[in-house]
C-alpha cells in the first residue's frame, strides 16, 4: 500500500511541467479571509451578508451597553471644526454623512461608531497639531488605517474623532543593498509590495487584507499573516518608527539600521499598541530578497501527531526554504470542498484526517524542487505523510491554496460560526477542537485550521444559528482552556474593542498593570483609542 | 585575465575533499573578539596584557571623576548582611576579597568597582526578595551575568552590590517540535548551544564570549553576534521573559508563543536595557533547526562597491542559506596574516583591497555546495569578485574563519588601539574609515572591518600609544560624522558606563526623554545598575 502511493508521488513529481507560481500564490495569499471579502464585494454577495447580519444582529445583543461613554471627553463644537480647518486643507476635514458612515464602520459591520469628524492629514505636522488640539481639548481619537480589523479596533465606540491616515502613502527611500524601506504609514501594503518587487525585494508580511490594510495598522496592530513563518514578526523587521504621542510630541525613532543598541528600544512598545499609545507617522522596515523559485505541496496525514513530525521533519529537511506550513482538518477541508466553486480534492484518492499544505521559497529552481521532492519520499517512505501532491501548474497551486484560504469563507455558509484565533503550543494545539467537539457534540460543527509553523490555531464552531446558550457552552471555556495551556486568545488579530476585558486570560495581572501606567504616562487624558486593548477598570 | 581567475576558481571548486565543517566553525565563532582572550587566559598572555594595561592607564585618566556617586544610596551596613543571610544560603552571600575582586572587574579591565557585596540567588523569589530589600534601603544593585561586556555595563562604578545571576542555570524546557527553549537567566551561552545541538537545534546567536556569556546577559545587552544575518535580533528570537522589577515584583511575561497579540509587547522594554529596568531571571526563545551542510569561502573585491554588490548578490543568489557576510580591509587582513601564527593568505596571488568572508549553512550538503560554487563563478564572472577560494578541509575553513576573527587581536599587538563599534546605512559604512585616514594621515593606521551584513562596521585605530592629541582629532568627530548618517554610535555592545553620556548622537531628544520617564516610573529610587545607559542629567 505503502509502495504503490510512494509510486503514485513519482509519477506526480516526475511531471516536466514545472513553472514559477510566484504570482498566482500572491493573488491568493489571505491566511485566514478570503480574499473576496473586500467590503465592496462584501456589499454584492447576498448569502455573505445574510450570514454576517445575522452574526451581526448577535453580537449587538452581546456587546450592548458593555462600557460606557467616558464623561471627561468632551463633546466636538464648532471651534474645534474652525480649528482643523486652519490646520488641514478644507477637503481633509470630513463632516460629509456618507463617508463619516464608512468611517464608523467596521470591517465586518459588527461595530459601529457615530463620530461626527473625520481628518485626513497629510504629514506628521498635521497629525502633531490634531492630536497636541484633542489632547488639551480632551476630545477623544480613533487612528485609522485600512480599517480591515476584526477585533473593533479600528472604528469609534462612540463619537471619537477619526484621523485616517490614508493621505499619507508616500514611499520615502529604499536602501537596495539592505533593502530596507521606509515610507509613511498610510501605504497601502499591497502597493508596496509592488514597488519592492519591482526593485527585487518582498514585504515580510502578507496578508488576505493586503489590498486595503496599510502599514501603520499593519504595525499598530503587529499584523502576522503567510509569510511569518519564514520572516517573523514585525518585532524582527521593523527597524525604525516615527511616531506622534497623544500631546502631540513628534517621537522619531525612525532608525534604517539592522543593529542599534544605543537605550530602551522604544518602537517596540507602538508595535501591536493597537493606535493606543501614539500613532505611528512612518515605518521603515526590513524587506527581504524577492526569490525566483516557489513550489506548493498538499499533503495528507493520518494524525495530529503526524503533523507534528512532518513539521518537525519540514524544518529540518526544507529549513531554509519553507515558507508556508498549513494545516487542516478533514472537517474543515470537506467544508471547502461542499461550500467552494471549481476547487476539487487533489488527493481523490485520501481520506485522512489532517492536511498540510507546505510552501517553499528560495533561489535555484532545480535544486529547491529536487529538495523538496527528496524531502517527501522521504517523509512517505517513513509514514509520517500518507500521500501527497506537488502543483505542476498555476491552476494546480491556485487550487492548493484556495482550499485553505476558503474554509473562512465556506465556514460561515452553514449558519452561525463562532471564530477564534488562538495560539497555543503545537503539541497541545488541536486539544481544544477535540474537547469542543466532545463538548458540543450534536450541537455544532466543529473545526480546526491555521498556520501551524507558528502555533496559530483557527477554532471555528458552525451551528444553525447564535444561540446563548451554545455561547455558554463555548466561552469562557475555550479561554479558560487557553489560558490553561499558556496560550493566547489573540495570536494575531489584536485585542480592540472586543476582547479588551479579557487580557487577563493571556497576560499576568502584573503585566496588565503595568500596561496601564505606561498607556496613563504616555496619554494621560486617554485620548487615544479608548475603550480598546485593555480593560477600563486598570485606568481609572 | 579574468578567465585564468575563473579556471583557478573551478580548480579549487573541484576539489572532492568536502567535510561537514559545522563543528570547526563552531570552534572559531568570535565575531570581534579572539576566542582565547578569556580572563584566564589573558592573565597568562603578557603582550596582551601589556597593550590592555596601556589602554587601562589612559581611559582611567579619561574616565575619572565622570561622574558622582548619587549621596542617596545607603551604604551597607552589617543588618543588610544579616538580612541577606537569611534569605539566601550563607555561601551565597559572598564577602571574600577575591572573588569580590573578579565581580568589581570588568573583561577588559578598564572599569574597577569598590562593591563589598556579592550575591548569587538560586531562584527567583531570592532575586526578588533582594531587590525588594535594596529598594526600600534604596541600597543601589549591579546585575551581572558572564561580565563579558565591553563598555562597563556590568560591574559598579562604586559601591553597588553585585547580583550575580550564575546560580540560576537551569534548563526548563524545550519544546522540541517548534524548538523553543525556556531556562534560567545564568545558562551559560555554550552550554545551551551544546544541550541544543544534542536535541538537533541551536541557539540563534553566536558570540566570541559564549563560553562565558550568560543568555539573561545576551538578552539584558540584546547582544548581536556572527549569526545576525541569518537569525536577526533578539527582539525576533525571544519569546517570553521572567523579570523581576527594582521593588521587587515578579513580572511574569514567560510566554513561549511566537504570535500573541494581547496587550502591549513589554518583554522588548527589557531586551537591551542593561539591567537598568529589571532584573531577567528566565528567558523563552526560539532555537533554529541544526542544518548539516556549512561551507566558507574567501573572496577578493577590489573596491568597496563591489563588496555592496556582492552582498546585494549573495541575498538574491544564496538568499535563504547565507549565514555570515563578513568583510575586512585589505590593512586589516594584513594586519592578521602579520600578527597572527600559524595563519598564511588563502589568495595569495591577490593584492586586493577587500576581502569577504562568506559562510553558507542549509540542509542539504550536495544542493548547498552546488549552489555557493554557481554563485561564486557567476560573480567572478561579472567581475564583483576578483578571486576565491571555497574552504576544503577543516584546517582551510579555521584560517579563513581565524583571519576574520583574528583581527581584533591582532589590532592591540601594534601600540595603542581606538575601537569604535558603529551601525551605518551599508552604502555609507566605509566612509568613516576613508575620511579618519585621511584625517589622521601619518599619525595612525586606521583599519575597517566587521558585519557587513548587518551594516556594522567595526573601525579601530592604531598609534604607538594613546594621547589627548589623537582622541581629540578621533572624538567627538567619529561620533558626529555618525550621527550625520543616522548611524549609531554603538551596534551591538550598548551604552554601559562608557557611553551612557553620548546617547545624544543616536538617538532624538524626544526619545532620550521618554527612557529617562520610563527608568523613573519602573525604578524611582534607581537602583539598578546606576551610571549607565542614560545620561544622569535626565534622572534628576
Amino acid at each position: 500500500m505503502a509502495r504503490r502511493r510512494v509510486s503514485q508521488l513519482i509519477t506526480s513529481l516526475s511531471s516536466p511541467s514545472r513553472f514559477p507560481i510566484a504570482r498566482c500564490l500572491s493573488a491568493f495569499s489571505s491566511p485566514d479571509l478570503p480574499r473576496e471579502f473586500t467590503p465592496k464585494s462584501w456589499q454584492s454577495n447576498p448569502q455573505c451578508k445574510s450570514s454576517i447580519n445575522k452574526a451581526f444582529s448577535f453580537q449587538q445583543h452581546s456587546f450592548s451597553s458593555k462600557t460606557k461613554r467616558n464623561p471627561s471627553y468632551s463633546f466636538l463644537n464648532s471651534d474645534d471644526i474652525s480649528y482643523f480647518k486652519s490646520v488641514l486643507e478644507e477637503k481633509c476635514v470630513v463632516q460629509d454623512e456618507e463617508r463619516l458612515s464608512v468611517a464608523n464602520t467596521d470591517w465586518l459591520r459588527k461595530y459601529i461608531g457615530t463620530s461626527q469628524l473625520l481628518l485626513l492629514p497629510k504629514n506628521t505636522d498635521e497629525v502633531s497639531k490634531i492630536l497636541s488640539y484633542c489632547n488639551s481639548r480632551q476630545l477623544a481619537v480613533v487612528p485609522q488605517g485600512g480599517n480591515t480589523g476584526l477585533v473593533g479596533g479600528s472604528v469609534p465606540v462612540y463619537d471619537e474623532v477619526v484621523i485616517s491616515l490614508a493621505n499619507m502613502d508616500k514611499i520615502i527611500s529604499l536602501d537596495k543593498v539592505n533593502g530596507i524601506l521606509t515610507c509613511e504609514a498610510g501605504c497601502v501594503l499591497e502597493n508596496l509590495n509592488s514597488f519592492l518587487e519591482n526593485e527585487g525585494f518582498i514585504m515580510p508580511l502578507d496578508l488576505g487584507a493586503k489590498g486595503s490594510c496599510q502599514i501603520g495598522g499593519n504595525v499598530s496592530t503587529n499584523a502576522g499573516g503567510l509569510r511569518f513563518v519564514r520572516y517573523g514578526s514585525l518585532h524582527g523587521n521593523v527597524l525604525g518608527l516615527e511616531v506622534v504621542l497623544a500631546n502631540g510630541t513628534v517621537l522619531d525613532m525612525l532608525g534604517t539600521l539592522r543593529k542599534d543598541n544605543t537605550g530602551y528600544d522604544l518602537k517596540h512598545l507602538f508595535i501591536g499598541s493597537e493606535g493606543s499609545l501614539g500613532i505611528v507617522t512612518k515605518v521603515s522596515i526590513l524587506t527581504p530578497a524577492k526569490l525566483p523559485s516557489v513550489n506548493v505541496a498538499l499533503l495528507a496525514c493520518n494524525d495530529y501527531l503526524s503533523c507534528q513530525k512532518l513539521l518537525v521533519a519540514a524544518k529540518r529537511g526544507l529549513g531554509e526554504i519553507l515558507s508556508a506550513f498549513e494545516f487542516m482538518d478533514s472537517h474543515a477541508i470537506n467544508l471547502a470542498l461542499t461550500h467552494l466553486e471549481g476547487v476539487t480534492n487533489p488527493l481523490p484518492q485520501s481520506a485522512s484526517k489532517f492536511y498540510v499544505l507546505i510552501e517553499t521559497t528560495g533561489s535555484d529552481e532545480a535544486n529547491d524542487k529536487a529538495k523538496l521532492e527528496a524531502f517527501l519520499l522521504r517523509t512517505l517512505e517513513e509514514g509520517v505523510i500518507l500521500d501527497g501532491a506537488i502543483a505542476q501548474d498555476i491552476s494546480q497551486a491556485s487550487i492548493f491554496w484556495r482550499i485553505r484560504e476558503g474554509i473562512a469563507e465556506a465556514s460561515i455558509k452553514e449558519g452561525a460560526c463562532y471564530k477564534y484565533d488562538l495560539s497555543l503550543p503545537v503539541e497541545k494545539l488541536y486539544g481544544i477542537v477535540e474537547e469542543m467537539r466532545l463538548r458540543l457534540d450534536k450541537m455544532a460543527k466543529v473545526i480546526g485550521y491555521g498556520h501551524l509553523g507558528d502555533g496559530n490555531l483557527h477554532l471555528n464552531i458552525m451551528t444553525p444559528e447564535y444561540t446563548d446558550n451554545i455561547l455558554t457552552k463555548i466561552e469562557p471555556f475555550v479561554y479558560e482552556w487557553t489560558s490553561a495551556q499558556r496560550g493566547s486568545i489573540s495570536a494575531e488579530h489584536g485585542l480592540g474593542f472586543m476582547k479588551a476585558d479579557k487580557i487577563h486570560y493571556s497576560k499576568s495581572s502584573e503585566a496588565v498593570k503595568l500596561m496601564g501606567s505606561f498607556k496613563k504616562m504616555l496619554d494621560p487624558k486617554l485620548i487615544l483609542n479608548p475603550y480598546k486593548v485593555l480593560p477600563q477598570s486598570i485606568l481609572n
